[in-house]
């Protein structure tokens, strides 16, 4: 690897996409070796493959295969947004980040050992879930290198309960933690799309916590246009991780995910509202929660490629 | 069993939901012995699984033991309602009814004699069919009580067919039977949804028996709270029966059921419609033509466990 | 065969629908005779078994079967539109065209000697596809009978394509190899519904071609009336050749399907434009690109049913 | 239909199986019309798609059509026997028998009333099932033109039951009530294959009513050419129907069915069952109790296929 | 409960199988109150719902509800062995022990607490796992009643690693560590059909941990009897658990698993091999590794259910 | 790439084999650069995505991709063989080879350019299908490099057909063409496990071109050292290509293929056979038409990656 190379997907003209390979997301080059330099890497993608951490189904550890799968579809411009991400970001992907399954708390460390460097050396990593129990040591890797972040977090769920059968880290307390911990500045950080019961512990906590809550049936009635200058107007420039939980979408259109809630949006007004965030200070981006054996005809995993995909986007008009 | 019992879930703080064991509906306690004290039992699960008289696709025999499923990741509060229904409403779990595959004239006799006691006693029975066939039962359980009575029919179809090969009762027949048999009074009763292609003798069979009728093309124009207010003008204070055939959703939310009918509601669409519904006077509830063997990753049984949720909220919220 | 038959489906109501026997579209009668008489026959149901020329998955082939399976539930009348399409046309089951596996260039020579008699004849054939490549020979024989025609396109992608990985004719290319070959007139044409990344090429090349293009972002803003107009402004009183792939649908409601493209439109927003269509000169109507082993409960075969049995509505409306 | 018809598969060599177009049973004419002259027509397949009558898993009722599917892969020739059965037996396929679900009792009338007019052209109808309890309408008929008929039943189960909550019919008791009737010789019958856990009042039934037994572990111990003597010996030239119910088959073989039953025998050892009976005097065939949902990558259909395909070479064998 | 109960399964003949409500092992009784008095609870079916420490695929945490679900198949008898279990056992359904996701040695501390009390009243739990890893636990228990224990350990792998990624407890270490702990004495205890590729530090492992091996090559060539003479031999009096891995079989046989392993026996086979255990002094069963979400037409949990029954008649043969 | 570089699988012990990043064949290498040297690498893993010149099922284009997936379970060390392949050979996953989806010829004529170079260097490629028609180009560009081949040919079907509507090549020809072209040596060659139905044209053919055959009936009857045996004898020093389409095995075993042939052997007989094969002049190896939309728990694929690893073994014996 020398500073002059540009990574950008494998050529699909020659050789149809189904002739790509061992499947890397976008086809991109496979890069595992130490990206430290921050020159010519602006993006790298993260296989994080966990689900021991699920209060439900678990399967999201086949999540980063099945994304990656899908991802060869991905074409190089997006005509409703006018940007060509393979030109303006130059993309590798770096392979899986270590997980130990049955030890959430190790995975966390070495999730976070694993991470640290990429932040440090200015790559934004495009993490592909696995639970969204990782996000702690996504978040932790940020503040280590960045200070305190704000959160754009996309979820069915506001993931603020205090714990779970006696533990404190599983897939749905993290952002309490977080703000514990001080890693996230919840006055910056804005929630998004929650749904569905909960239990009598979770009402009104992620407000309690001081994040911005936007709850589905309000979002519901939201322009993407306002809804992006909300999020703009809550993270403003600090650096911002934006956390997909695949769940955020109703599961007819991302059946294949570990804690599914119904009642929720499409996947196209899913992609209005990522295509309102506009131009912020991205440090982190990642989907997570794609279940791959709930998953039928792979729509879950398409819908997660083209999230990831917009969200590329934003980050190039960032630049 | 004592008069002090109240009945609620099981504590998913303790040990997670995966670990509830058998599954009953939303964790709630088993209780099959005779339901006949009005007391503390509110409301009584029963599951019907029938499928004999489907003109289609059969597997709806199965659709209790997949709601049931399905229902434990059911919380107890909801945020959009601000109801929390185990605080609300004492709840049992009363297993199956008895019924006889290839017999339908007995599956009704003994569906309708399980039923019967319950309603005498006060108790509000959430039916889990099923097939909609089983509705027959119901209603005349139901008027045996309280003479006749009102119903709220969410479907894709109006079941008002006169015969079908011949034979007057399979699961496209109950609303007419329930007229002529005079244990429903279409006058107050109400249809929602109708759509797709139809016999030439069913096109307005509805509303020549007399029933008000909103078929999908109509609703769709209307918002949710005007939805609300022509139910309820409808209804007024008789005692009503909310019918739910889970095909009212469109199949890309529920492709688990029998008679499939594509473009219709969302899940969230069909939510604001129950969340609209407001106190009536109900004395029962079905959820019907959930067919597992069509589902996938159980995304049909879960919005019918949705369903059922915001059915019992609209209770709680009458009493 | 009597030029006095008139040919509509089984009837229904004495066996029910499962006992069909061979399912053919609508339970029409099967007949397989030239039918090169223009009296009786007003529309030929023509499956069209290929998926060879697919740049990413295949399984198009089981299309034709899957969609006569769908269509048995299909009844006669539609309430939505006041049409019943038995009795308006006169409809057979043509059976399969011959296609050859791995000759794409045979497959279209051979298709295209099946179908002209057919045009020939004043009939209309409904093609249930197998992949969109098929269109071309489609268009050939339609314009060696009516010349120049025009097509209303529903897809996700414009197919307008000049080559991939060196060959000319694929799934990709066929509505830019039309205007090329002086089949199709491109300033009577219309394309709907076009999204997703596209390979840089791609950009605008529909409408550099001469097509209208109205792409789903655009799309999604327009009323269904206004989409009608516009479709009937462009198209006059031109022979039309409707084109309707699957992947027009978000994948939700359409999951069988050879290159999904999330973040479309619902089923009922299609049944809602296609009934906006209104008289036109139909001289050809296809459906293509259902991949049943990608669908799940059937849904997109009962989709595409749909869509056939809407489009059959509109060529009875324009008689 | 003239007397000089030779009723025979399509040809799959000018066009692919995959464009036979509706499918027929082999590719066969589709013949529903009184096949009453005992002619030209040796075999007429007749789909019997019911399910009401079963006491787990329904599906079967979308038996023959999954059946059909499959078999248009069968090729006219069997190497192993040296029978060409497209060119020893005239067949038809004569679609599907009434029925009507959820009435057991008026269905099993139906199908009766459908089949005695084909025993007494001297036609041998192939039953495409459907649930095994189809079989009483079979037998009635059979022994209302040839009196009392043998049965060779392979089955996991030997349906020889009293009753189940209270019906003396359902798809257990068959070869109880068959005999009962007098409708079937036991003492010229044979039941194979019989496994797993059964009910108390099942243990040895089928000995007590006189039928000859070999349950599966001794059959596992035979020699298959050592079954075709015992079956011959027990059999001799009575009019014989064999009744072959897929759940005979380990379900690793053939999962889609309604009551599987783990440990039996493969397929291949199944065909050499079949392919060791030898010349009898065949007066009815039936394929029981495939339940396409339950299937995968259509195994259990292909299975039911090849056993019909025997099935037909030993009729062809014996004339 | 009252010292005189006998639990035994619900009467499946005055309502069919599918109307046996919540789901539990054969219909049993849910008593899941302290059961320690040793007198009328012989068996105790305890769910154990854990995935978390799996090396490759997840989902074996609905083990438990889908071993459930296909056991209300079973039926009361055995005609191969002649035993009536349900006459022979007094047997519970105990529901599912706590378990912690994410954190493996809290479930294998929990699940130790929750099983002890059961063997320490004799009673012989059968567990349904969740992943093999939970049998630490159940050998810890076992041992802590019984002092070291005998293994009977049916599973295509030995699991007699010594770590993985630095972990000492997932579900490939297991038989190691009981060694090293003392828990189990190798001497009088067996491993059977360990097959497929392996590390090269586990070969010949199990051996040198003191084990007889009878790796699946050498075991196809054994009788049934004979190696029922050789576990027989080498348990002798001693308290025995026999845990048995469902990729022990062939996965044609039992997809539905975490670490299938290609090439072993059918599940007749391994029917086999149970039946001629014959009478020993067993302490403990269990059942791991049934992943549902891979698992089709749930044969993998059929024959789970039919082991575990196979299993229960030798308990029965033993007493 | 130096010429020092041994090319062995990513260690499994420091990450989980679920966290190989993107999936190469056994997790090795992927080295896709001219591989042109004789020395390092021994084979080289090549993947041909085709299906388009298949008679039924098509989908095998994404056999490549599952068949790696499935591979990352492997490890290194045969305990049955003693053969620990990645320190025998050295191994790299090439990546695919060129396709043209739809046009046949010219996927030959890239995919004989793409192989001849590996063949000119000593290396053995073993290619991944896709289906079996590649082969015809691998036949080419070994008897380039090599001069007439032998073949060892495993599959239901003999793949000697003549043509099919009108073409010459499909994937039930290329065995005969061979012969034809003068690439095979039939004296030289033998095919093994035909079954099945056959086309009258296709009875003998095998033999008739020169081929030994033992079609599965007689296979069945022969120990697997005794096949080992015929076949050695038959190949002799001769360089050869075993070319193994997965529809040898049973469909049970290996449901994922194009043309499923029930009644074959198991996949742990089919181990058996690669396993008696023995020392031969090994320079070219297929595994083809896994087709993953029919597989299901990928059972098929993990067969295919056990049939690659046995052969693989078998290759490193020889050297």
């Amino acid at each position: 690897m020398t500073e002059a190379t540009w990574y950008a997907p494998r050529n699909s003209m020659t050789k149809p996409r189904i002739a790509s390979g061992p499947r890397s997301f976008m086809r991109l080059p496979v890069v595992e070796e130490p990206l430290t330099a921050s020159g010519p890497v602006d993006i790298a993608v993260v296989g994080v493959p966990t689900d021991s951490a699920v209060s439900y189904r678990s399967g999201a550890r086949f999540g980063p295969e099945a994304i990656r799968s899908a991802s060869i579809l991905l074409r190089d411009h997006n005509p409703a947004t006018g940007v060509n991400i393979t030109t303006d970001l130059s993309m590798v992907d770096a392979g899986d980040a270590p997980v130990v399954p049955g030890y959430h708390d190790l995975t966390l460390q070495r999730l976070q050992q694993h991470l640290e460097p990429l932040y440090r050396a200015g790559i934004v990593p495009l993490i592909l879930g696995g639970d969204h129990s990782l996000v702690m040591a996504e978040m932790r890797a940020l503040a280590a290198v960045h200070g305190k972040i704000s959160v754009v977090h996309f979820d069915a769920h506001g993931d603020v309960l205090d714990d779970y059968y006696g533990v404190k880290h599983f897939h749905g307390t993290m952002f309490r933690r977080a703000v514990e911990e001080g890693v996230v500045d919840p006055a910056r950080s804005i929630q998004l799309g929650m749904r569905g019961s909960v239990h009598p512990d979770d009402v009104d906590a992620g407000v309690a916590l001081g994040y911005e809550v936007i709850p589905w049936p309000e979002l519901d009635t939201l322009a993407p246009q306002e809804v992006g200058r909300r999020i703009r107007a809550r993270v403003g420039d600090s650096p911002v991780l934006v956390s997909f939980d695949i769940d955020f979408i109703d599961p007819a259109y991302a059946p294949g995910t570990g804690t599914p809630e119904v009642g929720g949006p499409s996947t196209y007004r899913t992609v209005q509202y990522l295509r309102a965030l506009g131009p912020l200070n991205y440090v982190g981006l990642d989907i997570v929660e794609v279940a791959p054996p709930y998953d039928h005809g792979d729509i879950t995993s398409h819908a997660a490629a083209v999230v990831a995909f917009e969200l590329l986007g934003q980050v190039a008009v960032s630049r």
